[in-house]
């Protein structure tokens, strides 16, 4: 790899903008929403593969991430919310859904350009940059959700377009 | 969002670099690679659930993505790879995916500083900021192998960890 690269970026072009990043993760939010709609709600805390979580549970994992995730980015402060229970109804993880959606919106401006460089200890128990723990959130929740499409295929059921955000 | 943080990161702190980036790509493909290796030979041609594809032709998807991917986003010039014939054994698809390894770790350095900001057309048909592209491409190989996640796990195997790149 050339160093050139890397210093040029840094002199005036962006690979990603911050706010790049935030519409790229928010854009898979939206998708995820979608699919957990898509679910019947039996299907979505019951149903599974492999002896695999359900669905329902993928998407708390998802939640659980997400929520300290932001303010631990934004912040250095992380919570660890392992013990947050899982709602009962479909409607339910939605409400959380969407809190976590407007505490992502409400908390990037504060993420100060230089953080995303920065080495941190996520959880308390990742050390990693900032901008790798965000990918890491990221692809946790595309990694899942793609579970959540052969579940909906094994339902017989068609998944949202993958390429819609 | 704060204009702010964006004009910030054009003047010293890039959010992701260029090198940052490659990175990642290629530790989702040594994954991507892992989960290729851990199926049968028979299942990774064969096992389907709900209708969907093997997981061979997931990872052919991945290849012909990536391959001319990384040319058109390095010279702007796509190529189109649809009649790429799927090898017939899991020995000649790792021999293609490390070619695209190679090919990435070639073509990468030739990719302008400025160039991950630019829209151009991906394969003729996706009009979208190169940076865009890039992370569709990344996306949609993680889609895929959560994929085939779900396959390793119905056929009783263990994936191998999806945080190891």
């Amino acid at each position: 790899m050339e160093n050139k690269n890397v210093e040029n970026a840094t002199i005036g072009h962006p690979v990603v903008t911050s706010e790049d990043l935030v519409n790229h993760w928010q854009g898979h939010r939206r998708l995820t929403r979608r699919v957990i709609e898509a679910f019947p709600e039996k299907e979505l805390f019951e149903f599974s593969i492999g002896g695999m979580r359900p669905f329902a549970e993928l998407a708390m994992e998802m939640i659980k991430i997400a929520r300290p995730g932001i303010v631990g980015v934004a912040t250095g402060k992380w919570d660890n919310m392992d013990d947050m229970p899982t709602p009962k109804t479909r409607e339910g993880i939605l409400e959380l859904w969407d809190k976590v959606t407007e505490q992502i919106d409400a908390f990037w401006p504060q993420i100060s350009p230089e953080r995303f460089q920065e080495t941190d200890v996520a959880f308390g128990q990742y050390e990693n940059q900032i901008y790798a723990s965000l990918f890491y959130f990221i692809d946790n929740e595309i990694h899942h959700r793609g579970q959540g499409y052969v579940y909906l295929r094994a339902l017989g059921m068609t998944p949202p377009p993958f390429w819609e955000r």
